[in-house]
C-alpha cells in the first residue's frame, strides 16, 4: 500500500503525541531493545549493504559516482557495524534534555508556573548516503522525545531499507508507536513533506550545499542546519608564529577557507605560515599585498601561489585552497569577516588580550575562536557526547547542536487555591490581587 | 532620497553589527535619552496623533473603520502618554539577557569553552496601529541588542513618524547607529524586507490572524508569533463546580473558545456553568450531548444556546461565544485538544492530582494549565516584566516571549596554551590527546 505524504506525516505527529507520557528508562529501553534488534538481523542488513556497494561500484566503473563513496556505505569493514551499535548505547546514556526546569515562579499563594523542556514533535531528517546515520538519527530522535521521519541518501536505500525494518520492528514491541521512526526512499517524498508544515514541526538536512539552501528555500517549516561553512582565521598584530603556523594546518571538515593578515605581518609572520601551508599542497589565493610578500617564495611554488579574485572570499573550496588578504586593522579584519563569512566559526591569532576580546565578541558567527582551529566546532570535541548537526541560524540552536537542539519548552501552571485562580482578579487597580513573583527553587515539576 | 528595502535592511544589519561592543550601561543610557528626546517633543508628537486621529474619525463616520481604533491611536488621554515612558524606564530596568554563560567546559588543559548569550541580529516587526507600541518595540530592541526595522499600522503613520524622528534624534548622540532603529510605512516596502532574509534575522508580526498567516507564508526569514490563539478549558471527572464556573469566566484576550465536558458532569456542573456563561451574555455552541443536558436552560436562554457545527471547534470566534463539547475521558479530551487547538494556553479542571499531571504533560501546547484560567498566558504575568508577543512556534521562543526571546548564544574558545589549540591532537588513536570535558563554574566570559 502507497502512503501518501500526509499519512507519513501524520502517523508521524500521532505518534509523537501518543508517546507524552513515556519516560525516559522507557526510551533508553527502546533504545537498547533496537540495538538487539539490529545485532539479531546483522546478516540481512550487511547482504543488503553489499547490493548497495555492489550498484554503486558499478556507477563508479563508469565514472557517475566518486569512489569515496563506496567507503561511506560500507557497514561491513573494519569496526564500523560495531561502532554504530555502540553509538546507540552512547545515545541511551546521554542525560535526558527533557523535563528540565529552567524557570520556576511562584505568581501568587498557590498558583506556580514552570517552565520545563519538552520535545519539538515531528523532525524530518535528510542526510548523506551513509546508513549508520540512519541509526544515529533514530537514536538522536528517540533519546529526545521526537519522533522522525529519515531520508538517506538513494545509494544506501537497501541497506536503510533492512536497518529501518529492524528499528520498526523493536519499536513494535516497545512503547513507542511503531510509526516513530519512519523512512521515505524518494526525493518526491521528501519535496511533498515539505509541504506538511501541519504536522512536522523540525527539518534538519545535512549534506550538501546545494541540498541544503533547496530544503531552506523551499519550506515554511522551521529548517536547522548550515548550507555553507566559510571559516576564516584571522593573524593579528601581535600574533605568535608558531601558533599562526598550527593553527592554519589543513584539514577537510570546518577548516578554514580565508586566511586574513595584518599588514604588520606581511614580511615576518606571513611568509612563514605561507611556507607551512605550501609544504602541504594547499593553493594560496592572494590579494596584492599578501602575494607581493610571496615573491621570495615564488621561484619554488609558483603553481600554488595565485592571484585572488572577488569571489575566493565567498568560496567554500572543499579542497586544500586557501584565499588570503591582508588588512590594516583588526577592524577591517572583523567587517571583512562579518560580510564574507557564513557566521559558522572564524578564529583570531593573538597575543593580545583586548584585541581577543573585541573579536569575539564583534565577529557575529556561532564560534567565535582565539589561538584554536576552526575544527574545534564539533559536538562532540564541545562535550555534548553527540552531534546533531551545526546551525549557521539565528534562532533556537546555534553552531554545533546536540540534543539540547532538539528540545523546547512549555510552561506548566498550578493552582492550588480553594477556588482555582483567574486572571481577572489581578490588576493595578483598588481590590485587585498583586502577583508576587517569587522564585521557586526546583530543577523538576513537582507533578 | 527614497530608501530602498535593500538599503533598509542593510542599515539594519550594519548598525547591529557595530553596536557589539556598546555595552549594557550604553543602552540604558540610549534609553533614558530616548526617553527625554520624546518628552521635549511631546508638542509634535501629539500634534501629529491628533491628525491621526481627525483621519481615522472621518473613516469611522463614514463607516469604514471601528470606532474602538480611534481610542487606540490616542496617545493624549489618561496616562498613556506618560505610561508610554515609564514603559522605556521600566525596560531599561530589567536585567541585560545578553553576556549570560549557559555551558562552560574545559575542554582540556588551556582550552576553555563558553556559551554565552548575545542578540539575534536585525528584527522586522510589524504591528498593529498602536502608536506606542513604537516606542515599546525600540525599547525592547536597544534593551536586547538588536536592531529593528518598525511597521505600525497605517492608521498611526504620522504619530509614528514623528515618534521615530524623536528616537532617531537621541539615536544619533548615543553610542548606537542612529539607522538602529528605522520605520517604515508601506506593505510594498514590508513585502520587500520580508525578501531581506541575508539581512533580517528574525520577523515579529502582531495583529490580525490574515496579517500573522500572510508574513508566516512569505518569507523564509524565522517569524515568531502566533496566527491564532485557540484555547480549550477541559472540566475533568473531578471537577470542582466553583473553580469551572469562575474559570470560564468569559474575557477578551486569551480567554477560551472551547469548553470541554466530561460525560459524568452532563447532569451536574455542566448546567451550573452553563447558566453562569449565559448569564454573561456568553453563546454556546453545543454538541448533541451537551444540548441535551441544557434543555431546563433552553427556556430562559433559547437564542444563545445553539448546536455547533464542526467547524466551531477550529474558530477563534473573538467574541462571547463558546463551543462546546462532551468527551467520555481525559485522553478523548486530550485527542480532541492536539487535534483542534492552536497549541497556545490549554487548562484542565480538576481535582484529580493525576490527571492534573497527565494534562500537563500529554497536551501539546505553549501553555498546559490546572484549575488556572488560559488568560494567564503573558508575559507580565509570568513575571518576564515585559513581553514581546506569544509564540506558538515550536522552535526557539514558545508561550510568552520575554526579553531572552530576542537572544540567541555564541560559543567562544579560548587557547592559553604556549602553541595555541588545533583539533588534530585530538581522538582516539595512540599518542593522541584525550579531551577533559569539565565543568567551569562562572556565570560570565572572563574575557
Amino acid at each position: 500500500m502507497a502512503r501518501t505524504a500526509e499519512s507519513i506525516a501524520r502517523a508521524s505527529k500521532k505518534a509523537f503525541e501518543a508517546s507524552q507520557l513515556v519516560g525516559s528508562e522507557e526510551r533508553v529501553a527502546t533504545l537498547h531493545a533496537i540495538r538487539e534488534t539490529l545485532q539479531a538481523n546483522k546478516g540481512a542488513i550487511l547482504e543488503a549493504n553489499k547490493k548497495d556497494m555492489q550498484a554503486a561500484q558499478v556507477q563508479v566503473d563508469s565514472g557517475k559516482l566518486l569512489s569515496s563513496l563506496v567507503k561511506r556505505l560500507d557497514l561491513a569493514t573494519g569496526d564500523k557495524w560495531d561502532s554504530m551499535l555502540q553509538g546507540i548505547t552512547d545515545v541511551a546514556n546521554l542525560p535526558d534534555p527533557n523535563g528540565i526546569v529552567s524557570y520556576a515562579r511562584r505568581l501568587d499563594d498557590g498558583l506556580d508556573l514552570y517552565r520545563v523542556s519538552c520535545p519539538i514533535g515531528a523532525l524530518l531528517v535528510i542526510f548523506e548516503a551513509r546508513p549508520e546515520v540512519v541509526v544515529n538519527i533514530a537514536a538522536l530522535a528517540i533519546k529526545s522525545g521526537n519522533s522522525a521521519i529519515l531520508k538517506g541518501g538513494k545509494e544506501s536505500a537497501q541497506t536503510a531499507e533492512q536497518l529501518s525494518r529492524a528499528i520498526r520492528s523493536a519499536l513494535s514491541t516497545s512503547s513507542l508507536d511503531e510509526n516513530y521512526i519512519q523512512t521515505v526512499e524518494t526525493r518526491d517524498e521528501v519535496t511533498s513533506l515539505l509541504e506538511m508544515d501541519e504536522h512536522i514541526d523540525l527539518v534538519i538536512p545535512r549534506g550538501s550545499n546545494a541540498l541544503v539552501k533547496s530544503i531552506q528555500h523551499s519550506t515554511r517549516i522551521p529548517v536547522m542546519g548550515h548550507a555553507d561553512g566559510l571559516c576564516a582565521v584571522y593573524l593579528d598584530e601581535g600574533a605568535d608564529t608558531k601558533k599562526a603556523v598550527r593553527i592554519n594546518y589543513p584539514a577537510a571538515c570546518n577548516a578554514a577557507e580565508t586566511l586574513i593578515v595584518h599588514a604588520s605581518l606581511l614580511d615576518s609572520v606571513w611568509p612563514q605560515v605561507a611556507e607551512a601551508l605550501l609544504s602541504n599542497n594547499v593553493e594560496l589565493r592572494c590579494d596584492p599585498e599578501t602575494l607581493a610578500a610571496l615573491a621570495p617564495l615564488k621561484q619554488t611554488s609558483s603553481n600554488r601561489i595565485k592571484p585572488s579574485s572577488p569571489a575566493d572570499y565567498k568560496t567554500e573550496f572543499l579542497s586544500h585552497t586557501l584565499a588570503v588578504l591582508s588588512v590594516p586593522s583588526l577592524s577591517a579584519a572583523i567587517t571583512h569577516i562579518n560580510a564574507h563569512s557564513s557566521h559558522h566559526t572564524d578564529s583570531i591569532v593573538t597575543e593580545n588580550e583586548t584585541n581577543a576580546s573585541v573579536f569575539c565578541r564583534s565577529v557575529d558567527s556561532a564560534g567565535t575562536f582565539v589561538n584554536a582551529s576552526t575544527r574545534f566546532a564539533d559536538g562532540f570535541r564541545y562535550g555534548f557526547g553527540t552531534e546533531v548537526g551545526i546551525s549557521t541560524g539565528r534562532t533556537h540552536a546555534r553552531g554545533p547542536v546536540g540534543l539540547e537542539g532538539l528540545v523546547i519548552y512549555k510552561y506548566m501552571l498550578r493552582s492550588q487555591a480553594e477556588d482555582g485562580h483567574i486572571a481577572g482578579e489581578y490588576g493595578a487597580g483598588e481590590g485587585k490581587k498583586r502577583f508576587k513573583h517569587e522564585n521557586i527553587s526546583t530543577t523538576s515539576v513537582p507533578f
